[in-house]
């Protein structure tokens, strides 16, 4: 068992101010985002409504966050990883939809409202994933990514996605099995985790930051990643269903892989703690501009939703 | 309605065997490239098998074969465009899982075979479909891309998947319309042609090919694609299941929106020599290295299966 873990200090007094304001900025560039792709699928087209439906049924914007912020920490403009901010959120939306499907966690409620399938069913809404997938990569050959960066940002990307994927499938498939440590443990650097990797691996990419700053950039995000995931874990079997905006208690119903199942609670937390001090000691060599950074790594054990 | 059509030119002598030696060399790629997926994911994960299980099941493998034969056309080394072969098929694969999903087509044959979904379940075959379309770019990122080339070949292949969902999407919800000759069109251009003309676009990009010369062979590729898809129409209304190994008057029973449902069988077959006629035309400039996919049109009209 690792050694003992300390409560993460509090994020800075105006960092609620400060997430508040990056989420709004993330809502608007969806937005703007969104009203072009009305326009190419055409604005009678129920994929087109389904795809707006999920992108807009808002959330944390964790990802195109940390997209926009590792650019910023690596002195590039936000405004370059623009289009790659755009991809992650899409590659989650996706992600979200086919997981609430019957098939999968058959799931009628994501933040508060009903998912995707419930307002337009399976079919388009299975569509609606994929058509998000596909529409998340094609980003990132548009003309607002620096063409050399592709390849890279192609990779990280595709990497993450499929990582996520990998890690739903065990997910899904560890349903049938006794609670197992290794395998919750694999299910959340893979389902979570991957991708928050990739999101501050893009990032720092974006910004042309060196190697050794992406890989450590990306080591941040897979350690965030895993104390989200825990956490939302916790949240899952103590939190309240109004905060959250879904159902809860689902995962015991349906005995998942989770780490309260197969750690506890207390303990549970203590890993999540130890996840986000491995996770700010990475920050170390960036100084105060990764002020930002250590705020979310403490504000996601924080959170009550 | 167009002038009148004549019945395309019979293929060449050594056509059949020509398909038959790039079919299996396609097989025998995929088979190479699976053995490397099933070693990442793991001899045991149930999603590699699923992945496994639908990429083996053959077929034509007319993507792939159109990526390496217009490759080779442009003068480049058919070997250049292997990667883009591999990843257009994961394409198509992940298209047919989805669309043989219950909440879509629901199909339990195909290829003569269980359906994918029939075999792991609804969630692992929607698993196995997010996986291998996310695969699929991932190839483009690899090393076997000219990395110069990776924003076309991504916007490519990304379009082509887009506007094959968006074509799937139209033909879900055109169960609930009138036959209309128009939405046909519109389905058979997006849900197929799509994808073929990306398969021409993406092979003559491998060799290097000038601008003109992509569009010319992405043209073909369009019209190859109606034409095989009007004859995929044709041959669920008049054909025989065990010659093409699935269900036939599906589209009748569901009400499809197809050309014989919209234009009769006479008219329908005409439209897809008028298709061809239009797909060779293009390859007039080409002269005789573009026979075999001259060969190719006739061949998608003169099926059986």
């Amino acid at each position: 068992m690792p050694g003992p873990a300390s409560r993460p200090a509090r994020v800075s007094a105006d960092f609620a101010a400060w997430l508040e304001h990056s989420r709004a900025a993330v809502d608007e560039i969806l937005a703007a985002h969104l009203s072009e792709v009305e326009i190419s699928l055409g604005p009678h087209s129920r994929l087109s409504a389904a795809v707006q439906y999920s992108v807009r049924l808002g959330g944390k914007r964790l990802r195109p966050i940390l997209v926009l912020e590792t650019c910023r920490v690596c002195g590039g403009p936000a405004e370059r990883a623009i289009p790659a901010a755009v991809a992650v959120e899409c590659v989650h939306t996706f992600s979200l939809i086919h997981d609430d499907l019957p098939a999968m966690d058959n799931d009628d409620l994501r933040r508060g409202q009903p998912t995707n399938h419930k307002v337009f069913g399976d079919a388009l809404a299975i569509l609606a994933g994929d058509w998000l997938a596909a529409h998340a990569f094609s980003l990132l050959a548009g003309d607002g990514c620096d063409r050399a960066l592709v390849p890279a940002l192609l990779q990280a990307l595709t990497d993450g996605t499929k990582w996520m994927i990998e890690g739903q499938a065990a997910d899904i498939e560890g349903e049938r099995r006794p609670v197992d440590g290794e395998l919750v443990h694999y299910i959340h650097e893979h389902k979570t985790a991957a991708l928050l990797e990739a999101c501050c691996r893009v990032g720092a990419l974006c910004a042309g930051a060196p190697g050794d700053t992406v890989t450590a950039l990306a080591r941040y995000g897979r350690h965030l990643g895993l104390a989200f995931q825990i956490m939302d874990d916790l949240l899952d079997a103590t939190g309240s269903p109004e905060k959250l905006g879904k159902g809860v208690r689902k995962d015991a119903v349906a005995t998942k892989q989770t780490y309260p199942a197969a750690f506890g609670v207390a303990e549970s937390r203590a890993h999540a703690w130890r996840e986000v001090e491995a996770a700010l000691h990475v920050l170390d060599p960036f100084g105060s501009r990764a002020d930002r950074l250590r705020d979310l790594g403490r504000y996601v054990v924080s959170r009550d939703h």
